[in-house]
């Protein structure tokens, strides 16, 4: 994409865009950071991650296996232990990310006084 | 939030996430994007926006109206015009945006070739 800013891919019908819409969802960005330190199982990001439901929780790694962000690693055993890991390409999200909560942290309050008519 | 990382605030049920929520839509990011250079009417963005309906993008600037990212401008007169414009909030979120459409133009054809099995 030479001669093109990088914020452009968003204007125009590309591949690029469909990589936005792969972590624009609700849950997806919350999922991926709470496995940013580590490998989680599905019962601890249940635990880490408040008001999400097991199967939304399920939908959302299945997504995100989809789209090759996240890896599903069954050591088997009794009873069975699966984690829930960033591949590479998961890992590279980590920084916008981080900007994004950042922000969020900033600006929660007054998304929040907009809402309430403020 | 002394103490306490940014990144987690995606982590507890605290008003920082319901930020996150507002932006992670599909449309939302791409609409403010579209805002970023200058207030744009509604016509304007969707001749700019590929795919975009005439409907979801009302409903998208509605909602980030109500958020306080967008302000609609009517400047009367016949034929009338209106105008769509950031507010200073919805301007603090360029530079997480950008950093996203940085990471969708290195990285969306790779989740393209996750998506097909590759």
């Amino acid at each position: 994409m030479d001669g093109v800013e990088a914020g452009d891919v968003f204007l125009a019908d590309c591949p690029a865009r469909l990589a936005v819409e792969v972590i624009a969802d609700k849950w997806a960005v919350v999922v991926l950071w709470g496995l940013n330190d580590r490998a989680r199982r599905h019962s601890e990001l249940i635990e880490l991650i408040g008001g999400i439901s097991k199967k939304v929780l399920t939908q959302t790694l299945r997504r995100l296996q989809l789209n090759g962000l996240v890896e599903r690693h069954d050591y088997g055993g009794v009873p069975p232990r699966v984690e829930y890991a960033l591949t590479d390409l998961g890992r590279t999200l980590m920084v916008p990310i981080r900007l994004l909560t950042e922000w969020a942290e900033e600006n929660g309050e007054a998304v929040l006084t907009a809402q309430e008519g403020g």
